[in-house]
């Protein structure tokens, strides 16, 4: 039993001040977590023991796929992720640290590498495949901007998982367990997820996929069509439309554009001036030039310019997933003053990449998928009021596609573009991600050399998957789907306690026949946080139990000289009395119907 | 039931190069870790199994005496070790880093600080004490020679309580209650622990007492007398003899003492030469002054010099304990090269400290406690070939007691000694710390201001007591405790399984009722390990159960056609032969006699 006179927890009136989102807000104010410094905390009682039901759950569905628990250091050295490209590749993002022989090391944001080693270290043939193991621990990410809590933060704990088979139906195969494991803990915990198509980045791998818990304050944005596909934004490809003949195209013209700096005014300009005969000119007829700055993963800056369509903005998130392992921040004063021939608003191909063969220091140019050879443009003529007009892709301009990546995914999506498998109409919306896995294939395995012999003796490299989960964000999720303005309303299952017994009042009986119920529910394995604080209010008191948000709420006071006790449910706000005598058992059985409907899941019930 | 068929483990036949110590050897030998950096380790399935049985263990001895459990992060910043000073003091031995936003941080390897702000942040009044809480947390020390495994890691599991109290009448009780809560840990692990008097360093506070467990491969040095007194050996305090009067003691003189650069060879020529007329002179008559090199925090050398007698040698660990948080190397000769002054097997005080008051940059010189004024003494002239005899203490020379650290606890302790507290002499011995406990006092609730109202209203500072108890190094006690020639002999309550079956030969029945017994087990809650590798030999499978070491094995092999299986107690090597009907309920039987034996210590048995 907790007793609130001794239990470590103070529940705050105020909502604290960095706090931007639900679960950040609750679970300070309720005691759960405390800010130890930027994206990272502290953990209360409460808070250890709705985590550690959490991992329980995790735990238990690794090991229903055959998952073998092991843990690796947090502290790791240098040379296996020197081995794989990531020790560069992360850039700013992980910590790094030199011990006192000034030797390099990191604190792991994840860990395929060291996984990788140690199978290597142990296994040699197919017959010690396949293998699945998992561990959960504490990871590192310097983020830039942590936020919203538990939700982004710098010190957090992941379950990840690491599958090793010898070949792709193997993979695949540990895959769709590792899916169905993920669904599994989803469906326990009583969150709803999306699975999403997603872009691997870093990690490296051919196919993977997000399992989001969709909510606005989420900070992914994913895509469905009706049909059924569903991605994550960033991972959503343009359908290229087909290249128009060159022949019999206009030739391109200049002209004068006063006080067009703006798509909107251009359009305007453009149907005043030089209207076309066909129908009016739209945003989508112009080429807006984006300047922005990619910062490498060793640090260098490098401005570049991506051409879009002009009724689009280029989304930073997809252009970064573009160009990783560079990051994308919009351009300064600064990097504008550095390069002269952008003329703001009139920026056009003329000056950029190839386009301006004679400038040695022009910029890197990037299109847009939509802009393909022989479609039309107006776009900027480098000069102050002026835009050229019938600009054609593949004749008067190209990409600069000098390092092989001519087009990029940088314009935004909207509502009601077309998925990329014909499936319909996206509609758009925002979740957490909670799960990433990944088909990893042989991306380590080869950096890392970890081969074994195939039946027939001979050498070959081992196929991988990794599966995250985000333990600690998937405790801030449940916060996001659990509560009201409240507080907090935990699922029975992962629930600090199962009962939140309050006594009120200073009449010794209602202290003794809370403490006696309290007591007596524990002999049944309930879990009880007792609220016995002799000098308390009621009103602060329910206030507290609300903002705790143990499911069931039972108010031993004045009731009592009726005989009866009042059972809340936290949830529905439902209350009703019960007879102080059959108090233990009527409670007993309402916390057993609650567990039950969480924990019967048949796997067939999953999408 | 874990199957070795597909058990994520690889047992080598060969010690690891660089293991020193049996459980090292043997920790990496059966699978249960792996090194994966200097001092850093990875945990595979086994070995996570037994951490996580002990800390279990640890952690219902924690909530027996009123702990609570949380946990802080591992990524602290440096504020609040700024405030405390150990920022500062903790010098090289401490992992720190610089996040993207040149901000420092440092790896924790303890979290004094962290807790009494979070009790700052929460609690106000002397109603919400006494408070206990603890975590079980990943914690760090950059070692400078890490060794030995588990033993002296660099990243490690502690467990780290910490007590809060109005008064010291609090703080007394709560540790007596954390010092009986360790008692019983370790007698639930039947490991035999001595504890003893301990010096605080720099955790700071009044008192504070070690637990080992007495091995020679311990890096800990301890001492007891017949009656009662122990200590480790840094904190041995050395009676100080009673002062000589000055008055009509001889005159000091040089004499030439060729070829006595030694105490052994000074003695010789000191009789056959200078012999005195009551006794021969002895190896005690001489000082010996010693050259070693001071670290301070910030990373400055400082050359000094101990004079100790010359029967005694410099205890590096005990002086180093003297002059925390500074620590102490031997003298190198490029120290030696800038000190011409020292005539090496004949430096005497003349040129050291304040006894060269014309040398503005003498030596700092520090003495042995039993150099009180008047003793005398043989000791060095500053030139090759001379000594000086009849040198007084306090009359021809003192030490340079500028910092008010004019003696200091600097000669080791020989076998005999007389003991502090007058119980009788010393004997020595070697033991592992494996728990650590301080009362604290008011260093951090001072430092960090942490207050809280009294009864009378008043701001009264909280008393506060911290506990250390390290779970890694425990695991790796408990394999130095509990190990023979071929292998690990685990205690039942934290084995990572009750019973290891053995199937041996290509017999299916053979496989097929070890199957059954193994199950049947597994229904009665025994947890078995079994050995279902077809194509293995015997020999190796009884290897690999040895070096395992469940402390049950039940081989099924030929004695079927017998109708009987064969159950060895790992740790006696009896074997005896058990029907194989009755195999499940015999060996069941045992597994709960063992079970019994170690979970069953009343508190009267703890000494």
């Amino acid at each position: 039993m907790l007793r609130l006179s001794t239990l470590f927890v103070r529940t705050l009136r105020e909502d604290p001040s960095d706090a931007e989102v639900a679960s950040h807000r609750l679970l300070v104010r309720a005691g759960y977590i405390r800010r130890a410094a930027p994206g990272i905390y502290s953990w209360l009682p409460l808070g250890l023991r709705v985590l550690d039901r959490i991992e329980t759950i995790v735990r238990e569905e690794m090991a229903a796929v055959g998952g073998q628990e092991v843990r690796f250091p947090a502290l790791l050295p240098r040379e296996p992720y020197e081995a794989s490209g990531r020790w560069h590749e992360y850039g700013p993002n992980i910590f790094r640290l030199r011990d006192r022989k000034e030797a390099d090391y990191l604190l792991a944001p994840t860990h395929e590498e060291m996984f990788t080693l140690l199978v290597k270290d142990l296994y040699s043939s197919y017959k010690d495949l396949p293998l699945v193991i998992y561990q959960i621990q504490t990871k590192y990410r310097d983020e830039a901007r942590p936020r919203a809590g538990l939700l982004r933060a710098r010190e957090f704990i992941m379950k990840d998982a690491y599958t090793f088979d010898v070949d792709d139906a193997g993979l695949d195969a540990a895959y769709q367990n590792q899916r169905l494991a993920y669904q599994r803990v989803f469906r326990r915990l009583g969150l709803p997820t999306v699975i999403v198509s997603a872009v691997s980045g870093a990690m490296g791998g051919s196919h993977s996929e997000e399992f989001l818990y969709p909510t606005p304050v989420g900070e992914d944005t994913f895509v469905r069509s009706p049909g059924g596909y569903a991605a994550n934004a960033e991972a959503v490809t343009t359908p290229v439309p087909p290249c128009v003949p060159l022949d019999g195209q206009p030739e391109a013209h200049i002209e004068d554009t006063p006080d067009a700096s703006t798509i909107a005014s251009l359009v305007t300009v453009a149907n005043e001036r030089f209207p076309r005969s066909d129908r009016p000119w739209q945003a989508s007829d112009t080429l807006k030039n984006v300047v922005v700055v990619l910062i490498h993963p060793g640090g260098e800056r490098e401005t570049i310019v991506v051409g879009v369509p002009g009724d689009r903005d280029v989304d930073m998130t997809r252009l970064a997933a573009s160009l990783e392992p560079a990051t994308v921040e919009v351009a300064e004063e600064t990097d504008f003053a550095r390069h002269p021939e952008l003329v703001r608003g009139y920026i056009g191909p003329a000056v950029l990449g190839v386009n301006a063969p004679d400038s040695g220091a022009a910029l890197r140019y990037l299109l847009d998928r939509r802009v393909v050879s022989g479609t039309r443009w107006i776009t900027g003529a480098n000069t102050h009021g002026r835009h050229v007009f019938d600009l054609l892709a593949g004749r008067d301009f190209v990409a600069a596609g000098a390092e092989g990546q001519p087009t990029v995914e940088a314009a935004e999506i909207l509502e009601g573009d077309p998925a990329p498998d014909g499936s319909g109409p996206l509609t758009q919306a925002r979740g957490i991600e909670l799960g990433h896995i990944f088909q990893l294939g042989r991306k380590y395995s080869k950096s890392l050399g970890l081969q074994v012999l195939d039946s027939g003796g001979r050498q070959v490299t081992v196929t991988m998957g990794s599966y995250g989960l985000g333990v600690t964000r998937t405790m801030a999720a449940l916060a996001e789907a659990n509560h009201d303005e409240r507080g907090l309303i935990w699922p029975i299952n992962v629930a600090p306690a199962h009962v939140h017994i309050v006594a009120t009042g200073k009449d010794g009986t209602v202290f003794a026949q809370a403490e006696r119920i309290a007591l007596e529910l524990g002999d049944r394995g309930i879990e009880v946080l007792y609220d016995d604080r002799p000098k308390v209010s009621p009103g602060v008191k329910f206030g507290d139990a609300e903002l705790l948000g143990v499911p069931f709420i039972v108010i031993v006071g004045k009731g009592l000289t009726q005989g009866v006790v009042e059972f809340r449910d936290r949830r529905s706000h439902t209350a009703q009395e019960i007879p102080v005598d059959d108090a233990v058992g009527a409670i007993a059985e309402r916390v057993a119907e609650a567990q039950a409907a969480l924990e019967t899941y048949p796997d067939e019930d999953i999408a």
